[in-house]
C-alpha cells in the first residue's frame, strides 16, 4: 500500500533520490565500490562535497563572499558553535523565543556570554511570531528560527539588526524564495528539507569570523572547518552524497522559486480546509502559519478515533501532533507530493460525512 | 572487474550489510518507506538503536555500569569531549603520542588544561609505541591511541593508570579479543570496523562522569546523551542502522574472538610476504605492527612504477601510504576477505619474478 509520509523528520525525500542513493550504496560511479567504502579523499567523495557546496550556493543565490559546510553533529550543535564564533568575550546576543528549539539554542548562548531574549511567544504555546520587538544595538548577533516544526508557525519577515543576522533554518531553508545575503549566518539540519539525518548544513559570511576574541576548539570553529574545504575530520558521507542528490532533484525542479509555488499550492488546500471543515480548527495564527508544518486540531477531542481510522486507512503517516501542542500536525516539506495532501483532505472530508 | 578495497577509511564493509542497507534505503522493515525517511522516534529506529548499543555491550564483554552512544561529529569532536567530560577544573592529563591523530587530542584537551605528554615516538616518525613511561599519579585520566593508521603501529599492552583509562579505538575496535572492561572509556569513529562515516561509538563507564566541576555544553556532554538513551538529538540515522548490521555481521561471524583469528591469518600471510621478499621492507617496529594497517615501503624507490602497474592490473585500490610516511599501507579491517589479501601477495611476489 502506498505510504502518505506525513513525518516531520526525518522526513519524505524524493523517490529518485532514495532509488539513486540506495544504487550508491551498491556500487558508486561504477567503481564496483560501495559509496560508504571509499575514501573521503578520493576523487570521487571530493567531487561530491564540492558540487554540495556549490549547489548551496547556486540555489540560495548567494553572492561572494560566503562559505558553506556541511558538518556532523547536528543542529544542535550549531546552537554552541554560533556563539562560540560569533558571541565576543564579554559581548551579548540576541535571541527570539519562539519555541522549543529557539529555547535549546538560548541555553547553549548562555553558556558562552549575556543573552537577551528580545521576544517570546511563550505565553500562547508558541502559536504566533512575536513581533514589534527591539534588538539591542550592541548585540553582537541576533538570532531566530524561520521556521518552528512544532507549532506550525514561520517567520514571514526578518529584522534588520544593527548587530549579525543569524537564522535557524533547519525546518524550512531551500522551501521559499528570500533573499538569503539579508543573512549573515544560516544553518540547517539536513533532515527536513535537504537530505537524510546525520548532516548539518553552514552558510556563512566570511567576514564575520574570527572577531570574537575568543580560542575555539577546532572542531567548533568555522574558519578551521572552511580552511579544509569542509573535510577537517572525515566528513558524514552518505549524507552529504543524499544532500547532493536532493540539491539536483532541487535544480531540475526550477529550484526554489518553482518549489516555493508548489509548497504554497499544498499548503493552500490543506489551510482551506482547515479553515472550511467544522471538525478542525488551526493551530497556529493565521499569519504566521507555516508553509511546511500545518499544524491543527479536532473540534471535538472525542472524534480523535473515528478521524485517526480514517487517515490510517487511507495510508497516512507521522501526523501525530507533538505533545506539546496536541492534535495533528502534517509536514509537508518539499518532497511531498500535491496529491498525498489532497488524500489527506479527502480524510478529513470524510471524517465530516461521517459524523454530520 | 572485482575490487580488492585496501582503503585505510572510510573502508571495506561486508557485502552483505551494503546489501541490506542499499535495501533499507529503498524500503526499511516492508514499511514501504525509507528508512532515511521515517521518525527516527518512531518504533522501527528506536529498535534500530538500542541493538546497536546492546551488541556493542555483547561483543565487547562489558559488565555492568558502562553506557553505550552513537553520536554525531567524528571521532575528532570527542578529543574535545574526552577533556570537557573527565579533565578536572584544575586537574590534569596524560597522553601518550603515537602519531597525528594522539596529537590533535593533546591540541584539543590542552584548551582546558594542563596535559602532560608522557611519552612520544615522532622521532622515529612514530614506528614504534613508546614503552616504560611513567603516568603521573594525579593525571585524571591517560589517553591513548590503539591503532595508528598512517604509521601501522598498535598497542599491545595497556598501562595501570592510577587515574582513568581512556581510548582512541577509532581503527581497530572490533578487531581483537580484550578485557575491555580495564577501560573506563573507549571511543571509536565508525568508519573502520563498524560502518559509515557520520557516527562515533562511545563506551563509558557512568560513575565515572560528572566529576569534574565544570559546566558542560549540553552536546558535549555525556551524562546528557546517555540520559537520553544516545537520541539527545536526530541521531546520524543510516551510519548507525549499518554499525547496527555490521555489528550483527561480526556476531554471526563468531564475535571477536572468530574475527580475531581472522585478523591474524590475513596479518600474517601479509607481514610474511614483506619479511621475505627482498624488494619490500616493512616500516613499523616488527613488535608493535598493528594487525589492521600493515605499513611497507620498497626498498629501491626506483621500481614503484613496476609495482604500482602490478597491483592497480590486479583490482587493488586504497593502498598508497600516507603521504608523511610514503611507500605503501594495506589495510585489512575485519570486512577483507583473506582472498583479497592473498592478491596483494600475488602482485609483490609478481614484482620479484619481473625484477629477478
Amino acid at each position: 500500500m502506498k505510504k502518505h509520509n506525513f513525518s516531520a523528520g526525518p522526513c519524505i525525500l524524493p523517490q529518485e533520490v532514495l532509488k539513486k542513493a540506495a544504487e550508491a550504496v551498491e556500487n558508486f560511479n561504477d567503481l564496483n565500490l560501495s559509496l560508504i567504502e571509499i575514501s573521503h579523499r578520493s576523487k570521487d567523495f571530493v567531487d561530491v562535497m564540492e558540487k554540495a557546496r556549490s549547489l548551496v550556493k547556486e540555489l540560495l543565490k548567494l553572492p561572494e563572499g560566503y562559505s558553506v559546510l556541511f558538518l556532523g553533529g547536528g543542529a544542535s550543535l550549531e546552537f554552541l558553535m554560533t556563539a562560540y564564533n560569533l558571541l565576543k568575550v564579554d559581548g551579548k546576543a540576541a535571541y527570539l523565543d519562539t519555541g522549543a528549539w529557539a529555547n535549546k539554542a538560548v541555553k547553549e548562548a548562555k553558556l558562552l556570554g549575556e543573552v537577551d531574549v528580545v521576544a517570546s511567544s511563550k505565553d500562547k504555546t508558541y502559536n504566533y511570531i512575536p513581533k514589534n520587538y527591539t534588538i539591542p544595538a550592541d548585540a553582537d548577533y541576533f538570532h531566530c528560527t524561520s521556521n518552528n516544526t512544532i507549532y506550525g508557525t514561520q517567520i514571514k519577515d526578518f529584522p534588520k539588526p544593527e548587530g549579525l543576522l543569524v537564522c535557524d533554518m533547519s525546518s524550512d531553508i531551500f522551501s521559499r524564495e528570500m533573499d538569503f545575503s539579508q543573512f549573515d549566518m544560516i544553518y540547517a539540519g539536513a533532515q527536513k528539507n535537504m537530505g537524510p539525518a546525520g548532516t548539518t548544513l553552514v552558510v556563512v559570511k566570511d567576514e564575520i569570523l574570527g572577531k570574537t576574541g575568543r580560542t575555539i576548539p577546532s572542531m567548533l570553529d568555522y574558519q578551521v572547518h572552511i580552511s579544509k574545504d569542509s573535510m577537517f575530520n572525515t566528513p558524514p558521507v552518505f549524507p552529504v552524497y543524499v544532500s547532493m542528490l536532493t540539491l539536483e532533484w532541487m535544480k531540475e525542479l526550477g529550484g526554489i522559486a518553482a518549489i516555493e509555488k508548489l509548497n504554497e499550492a499544498k499548503a493552500a488546500i490543506l489551510y482551506a480546509e482547515i479553515d472550511r471543515n467544522p471538525y478542525f480548527k488551526g493551530f497556529a495564527e493565521v499569519e504566521d502559519r507555516s508553509l511546511m508544518n500545518v499544524t491543527f486540531n479536532l473540534t471535538n477531542e472525542d472524534d480523535k478515533e473515528a478521524f485517526d481510522k480514517i487517515w490510517n486507512a487511507a495510508g497516512i503517516s507521522g501526523i501525530k501532533g507533538h505533545r506539546s501542542v496536541g492534535g495533528y500536525r502534517a509536514s509537508i516539506y518539499n518532497a511531498m507530493p500535491i496529491e498525498s495532501v489532497q488524500v489527506l483532505v479527502d480524510a478529513m472530508q470524510q471524517l465530516e460525512k461521517q459524523l454530520s
